[in-house]
């Protein structure tokens, strides 16, 4: 991997590290950050890592009036031996890119961010916390920070990568959430952002979710915006359902983002040779499967829950119960199997993990 | 109106004021800022005008990552007697309060708001410009500041007002712009946040506006996200048709900003007896308009063009050219008139104006 001219500034004072059995998810930031600046004409530069602090802005940068930015969200954990490992940490960088084109945001070079990332758990590798369902979230993101009144893409910007040693994403851990259909507010569409990973993706979703916890449901299921009939996805996750012994997620369409732990189980379950379909999926066929007892197990997957079982669905008032409200036999097998993979309790038989080379001491 | 115990910094230094007749849009801004913070429990509080300065915020805050903001623009003028006129201003603050609701973001007391805003423009009074077409454009935005990784709505945020001296939108002032139909890329669609004024619509469009600049084109018109049929709005204004002596403009549907110049036209042509309706208009309807010669005028509207008249449009490569290409009689007379309104050379038979009491002087 090739080495990256970082200037490194590190913190004078170390920070206390969290108790590793309460953590919260996203609250807490370890001691450095990693960013880099991008000018029209020079391109990215100025790459360093310095101490988690505060970032300055003009109060009319473009992030701020016009949402120009992208984000990723990835995981480090530490194995037994102490060797800090990533999942799929490639996968991510090529959807930052992704998301770059979408949002008219300049390409990254994706080889030097992952080496300016490793450079950064290097760095802060104590704060990789070790107990079960424990990790270090990464979060690298991409503001405009271009000061300008009007509507048209920054001429500069910054990449930054912040880490955060989390717990479950779920306060309560792997157990079965409720989640209301929703048939109101729509998440995007062909044509839109939703395949990217950009802000206003998240702000648009902010209202419905707020609804759904009144009603003491978790997240909502996002129905296509065109006929509200087809199943998008779940909150901020990719959904799959077991019908009659079948796996099947909806096909990406351009408005459903791509994620890379949905990639990742649809590429699990073929090794396990299960019978597993991406297609339009509607969600009067999930009902109908309910009705007919033919709806086994509902789960939404993403970098954060991992996999989060299903057990119920209200789809207007229509309450459906799935496995009980209990965790079934896929997601719990899903579960194990990726996060085993993911600390190294488990072999990885893809090379979906990268184990960061010990040599990677960075440079005082 | 109702005084807000605002707190005043002076700047100790006054920046240099710009060329009048040379300013660009949004480039530059005045010597002071209005801020107030929000936290959870406590609401609104430190409202305070400062020099106008860089804001800090932590990495990990809500709006770079979540897109979790809301703006208005309005504009200031000066009369020919020295006095602040402000176009509409209670409506831009409405209007900030219904975003506000859709993005999940504290109200604010507009009246207050207000005040807030007469204070810091009877501060920076001498960076409203005075040469023909140039005004003192508002922003008021909020912004969540939370530091917080989970994608829920902030229990903080930063409402501030930036002023910004401009000249016209358009560098080339009022004539005629060529827009391109865009076919692929969509803005919004019912149960987005199109009739919000949230950053996310304004990232989502970047796209395709690139691919218009690219092509030759000032802005892209938008077509409904559902069927790609009927008409909502073009670049980040409102649009309005003369078809065979009459005018009309799509009508508000969800997905379309409700514009305060696009209510103030149809007020205006109201006013003037013109025969003006608001309903579903589709592309095809304009391309046979054109084909039998009927369709007489297109314009554009919002604040920061005040009306931007259409020469060509182009849908699917057939090249539809209005008027010749040239400005229309109802294009000129309306923003003769709303320009004329705004800056005091025209009656204000709608008491649309408010002026700036010559009382308001901040306190030291």
């Amino acid at each position: 991997m090739s080495k990256l001219p970082i200037l490194i500034r590190k913190s004078e004072t170390l920070k206390e590290k969290p108790d590793p059995n309460n953590l919260l998810f996203g609250r807490i930031f370890t001691d450095h950050m990693f960013i880099a600046d991008y000018t029209e004409g020079l391109g990215w530069h100025d790459h360093r890592i310095v101490p988690y602090e505060p970032i300055t802005l003009d109060p009319a940068a473009i992030v701020f009036h016009y949402g120009q930015t992208v984000f990723e969200g990835l995981k480090a954990f530490a194995s037994k031996e102490g060797t800090i490992r990533l999942f799929r940490p490639e996968e991510n960088m090529k959807r930052l890119n992704r998301s770059n084109e979408r949002m008219c945001i300049p390409q990254i070079n994706e080889e030097l961010a992952l080496d300016a990332l490793n450079q950064l758990l290097e760095l802060d590798k104590d704060w990789i916390p070790t107990a079960e369902g424990t990790s270090l979230y990464i979060r690298p993101f991409i503001i405009a920070t271009e000061s300008h009144l009007g509507v048209s893409s920054a001429k500069e910007y910054k990449f930054m990568i912040i880490l955060s040693p989390v717990g479950s994403y779920y306060k309560e851990g792997i157990h079965p959430v409720k989640i209301l259909v929703e048939n109101n507010f729509v998440r995007a569409v062909a044509g839109g952002t939703g395949n990217a990973k950009t802000a206003g993706n998240y702000a648009s979703a902010l209202k419905a979710q707020e609804v759904a916890d009144r009603e003491g449901y978790s997240q909502v299921l996002w129905l296509d915006g065109l006929e509200k009939k087809y199943i998008e996805e779940v909150g901020s996750m990719n959904i799959f359902f077991k019908i009659n012994g079948e796996v099947v997620t909806p096909a990406l369409n351009g408005s459903i983002l791509e994620g890379i732990t949905r990639k990742s189980i649809l590429e699990l379950l073929r090794y396990w040779e299960m019978p597993v379909t991406e297609r339009k999926i509607s969600i009067a066929e999930i009902q109908e499967a309910h009705a007919n007892g033919q709806l086994e197990e509902v789960f939404g997957t993403g970098t954060a829950a991992v996999i989060s079982p299903v057990g119920e669905l209200n789809w207007n008032g229509h309450k459906m119960v799935v496995g009980n409200g209990e965790t079934g036999p896929i997601s719990k097998k899903l579960y194990e199997t990726l996060t085993g993979i993911q600390t190294g309790k488990i072999e990885d038989p893809f090379d979906w993990v990268v184990k960061l080379e010990k040599s990677l001491t960075p440079q005082a």
